[in-house]
């Protein structure tokens, strides 16, 4: 029964997504008498948590009632009071709950206050689930860097373009709308200068005009034309990634413009993507999907930025030693210096394949 | 309980695989009082029909029984008389069949006089099954061009190799394993010459040591050196095919080494495969297995002669605009000409995908 319940918090979490960031997505179901008198999600970052929402909509008295809760209830005061005072003042007499508080500080804490008002608490519920749920907020929480997914649309043989540049489309329209579920998902977008260059695309999340996708533009020497589509359609942030010796009078002129700029040490000759990604933790920005094209994919991949790759692949050929491929720049140049895949996952999306999985850790 | 039987013939039909090219591969089972008595498949090439050994094999008087076969039975004088006459003297009183025979100046001529005979016939029990399993009989025997596989082990990035060269191993040993079977399922195996120079490989099946696999080896301009072990472990058939301007030295030469030597004209100053293809299908070869570079992969597919492709893709990201790709070449320079796969299968081998898939003809 327990998992039943935690089931369907977890499918009230995702009504969340695309609007929490950086929150964790957490639902909560109150049950009494084996019958549910309450449901709530955390709905958008500021708002109320999961477990207000759920007391909020109860259609009975919650006093002596059992409320699942995908994360451990918090105990501190953020942008609202904590959760747990609530709960005890509302004499719950159990509390399910899927996963801790992945902050090991905190980790616990509710949890034992709880028990000392004499409530009942039951752990790791679906935590599985929970976790998997939540692997961008556990990753930003315990480390303030962004949780960095790699995206990419190929032929099977790696490729997205042919070697005279088209390609427009590879993968389906069903792919092409699947992947902006991850544009809704994650709190920014980030790509390459050459994709501005070559493509320039607006770079918002299809499925939810509403959402605050943040954009950010990797550009170390500053290329970028001031009237790509991401500068002239100014209602979403933009953030321009560049280096410290970039043109200061561009600098100055993106900024008129309504840009963020983000200065970092170059690296090779490009922008150094660990202090970036450090930087754009510092700014609050919990995840990252990287659309890059094969440059930007690689140097990611290289400097061990990337913590879980999505592939669309289409069922296609494209061969070509000049075409252009998916991941690209120097390469690995030992086989025991490549990305291992862990954890994988495969699925179909229309006529393609989707491969999902997490960058090992070396 | 039909297709429980025609199940069993397709079990006992598999068991000729590596043995029967360029002949079918046909199971047979003979039932009576709702009890198997009799099961045969065929064996090896040149040797008896599936029917013949299951009559052979039967436990009781087959008189007044059922045989279930995979294939229509042949009604012509091969290098065994026809069984269509074989289950009419023995007085079989149904017959069931998976699939017509493919040539279509005989299909059904059994079936005509097996009822001529009062013989009850029921046809296509788990037809697709059989077309699938005879898929190389049927493309040999209705165009005597072979059925070509395209397999290659690579990264999910599509790489084949790291940028300066290192290969082994990409898939897992489990992959490795796995596309052993496709050796011992074809007749022939080919490769480019650039594969000789560079790996040196013996291009046997492991699995079946037994297994007279023909090794084909596509040599332009005949660089192949004479210490080659293809050319050194001449115990298993080598084809040299190359293009009539190679040094007729060289030809003799490897001619007096037990080398066959195929001379086809060339397109593009390389061998051309499709002419290559038709005087293999003249030599008796009913199916080839392509384990090129991405050279040779790319220019059998952009000549149209491959049929089917399985893809060994490892959860590995190499990386690298100079890494060498499975499919290379020129590659197309529209998407529209792209190859298109269809009938897509996925399935996993240790930690690697498996992919395989038709080519779309156009």
């Amino acid at each position: 029964m327990d998992e039943k319940y935690m089931d369907r918090a977890l499918e009230l979490a995702k009504k969340g997504i695309g609007r929490v960031n950086p929150n964790p997505l957490v639902g909560a179901v109150i049950v009494k008498d084996n019958e549910i008198i309450g449901e709530g999600y955390h709905e958008c970052y500021g708002m109320a948590h999961a477990e207000r929402n759920a007391i909020k909509n109860a259609v009975r008295d919650v006093v002596g009632s059992t409320i699942y809760v995908t994360l451990e209830p918090c105990a501190h005061y953020g942008k609202t009071p904590p959760c747990v005072d609530l709960l005890i003042e509302k004499r719950f007499k159990k509390v399910v709950i899927g996963m801790l508080d992945p902050n090991e500080l905190v980790a616990g804490k509710s949890i034992e206050k709880l028990k000392q008002h004499g409530i009942e608490v039951v752990v790791g519920i679906r935590e599985e689930e929970c976790k998997k749920l939540n692997e961008i907020f556990i990753k930003y929480i315990t480390s303030k860097l962004p949780f960095v997914v790699l995206k990419s649309g190929m032929s099977i043989d790696g490729k997205i373009a042919t070697y005279n540049g088209e390609s427009k489309w590879i993968t389906s329209k069903e792919s092409r709308e699947d992947s902006q579920k991850l544009r809704n998902r994650l709190h920014s977008i980030m790509v390459g200068i050459n994709t501005i260059i070559t493509d320039d695309p607006e770079l918002t999340c299809r499925i939810n005009k509403d959402k605050n996708l943040i954009r950010i533009i990797v550009d170390t020497k500053l290329r970028i034309s001031l009237e790509s589509k991401v500068i002239l359609n100014s209602d979403k942030k933009t953030i321009i990634a560049t280096t410290i010796n970039a043109d200061g009078n561009k600098k100055q002129k993106l900024r008129e413009l309504g840009m963020k700029i983000i200065e970092v040490p170059s690296k090779n000759n490009k922008v150094d993507l660990k202090e970036l990604i450090n930087k754009l933790g510092q700014e609050g920005i919990d995840s990252i999907l990287i659309e890059g094209g094969g440059t930007l994919n690689f140097s990611a991949l290289e400097e061990g930025i990337v913590d879980k790759v999505v592939f669309y692949i289409a069922p296609k050929i494209l061969g070509g030693t000049n075409s252009k491929s998916s991941i690209s720049g120097k390469g690995f140049s030992k086989l025991s210096e490549a990305v291992n895949l862990i954890d994988m996952r495969y699925r179909t999306v229309g006529k393609d394949l989707v491969v999902e999985g997490y960058v090992e850790k070396k």
